[in-house]
């Protein structure tokens, strides 16, 4: 098999990983939990899943692959810290978005082509490209699955059934 | 430029950038933040930066880079939990070894090929990677990118300076 495909398959491998062991996280968080600190004084798991849902909603456009779904996460989950507005949705209603959110980024993902992995994003211009041949969209795509285990790993910090 | 030296040096950048937010995050926590536990009863600094330091110190025979200098780090920061032990190194020999270890590794990384990489690692048989290319070098630096995410996420709880 040709090495770009492998490299590809390696990719979206670890990216279906991370995102299960995500929303299995967050999916087993009862709605308390959710709302429980992950340490005295930091984020809440509701408000780090929020977040993580409109950074992987952003990559539609920024990959290409078709219009945001939910920009109206961006005020409570990107621009703001945590704080009251973050339990606007409950669990139940994020994951709703975030199984929507990705079921389209999956579809996508599924169309990329090695070649189309290291075309330009859509937010690099094609004459910064030329000098920047690594703002692919394959380094958004290693870069927020990193993005991802990193608030995996806080969240983490609440346990499930704990 | 072709596709597979592409997608190889977008998985080498971010290791790296992952490598430095680390290196500057447990480097600049004194002796006294590396002990204090990032939440009530969670692990401290110390123990994570030993546990990303052992993982780190095994990819050298894992992708056939060369044997390991530190296995004596595994029966503190690997099988065993956070404890008394972890104490025994101090912040600057931590940091000794850390950058020991990821010299090793850059320079191997440096030598290898895209081909190299979707090559198999060191732990699976040639008969089982017939039937499971994607246990490659590749999907373990991926892995282990994650894997230092995951935990860098956990060790920013502790701010530096506070």
């Amino acid at each position: 098999m040709e090495s770009g495909v492998l490299l590809v398959d390696s990719a979206l491998r670890l990216w279906n990983t991370t995102l299960d062991r995500a929303s299995k996280h967050f999916g087993g968080l009862s709605e308390e939990q959710l709302r429980q600190p992950i340490a005295p004084g930091k984020n809440r798991p509701i408000y780090l899943w929020g977040h993580l849902t409109a950074v992987s909603d952003a990559l539609l456009p920024l990959l290409g692959i078709g219009d945001r779904l939910h920009p109206e996460l961006d005020a409570i989950y990107l621009s703001n810290p945590d704080g009251p507005a973050a339990e606007n949705l409950s669990g139940k209603e994020m994951q709703r978005i975030w199984d929507e959110v990705n079921a389209r980024l999956s579809a996508g993902f599924a169309k990329f082509t090695a070649e189309d992995w290291v075309a330009r994003h859509t937010a690099v211009s094609a004459e910064d490209f030329a000098r920047e041949p690594h703002r692919n969209r394959f380094t958004i795509l290693l870069g927020r699955t990193n993005h991802m285990s990193y608030h995996l790993g806080q969240a983490a910090l609440v346990k499930r059934g704990s």
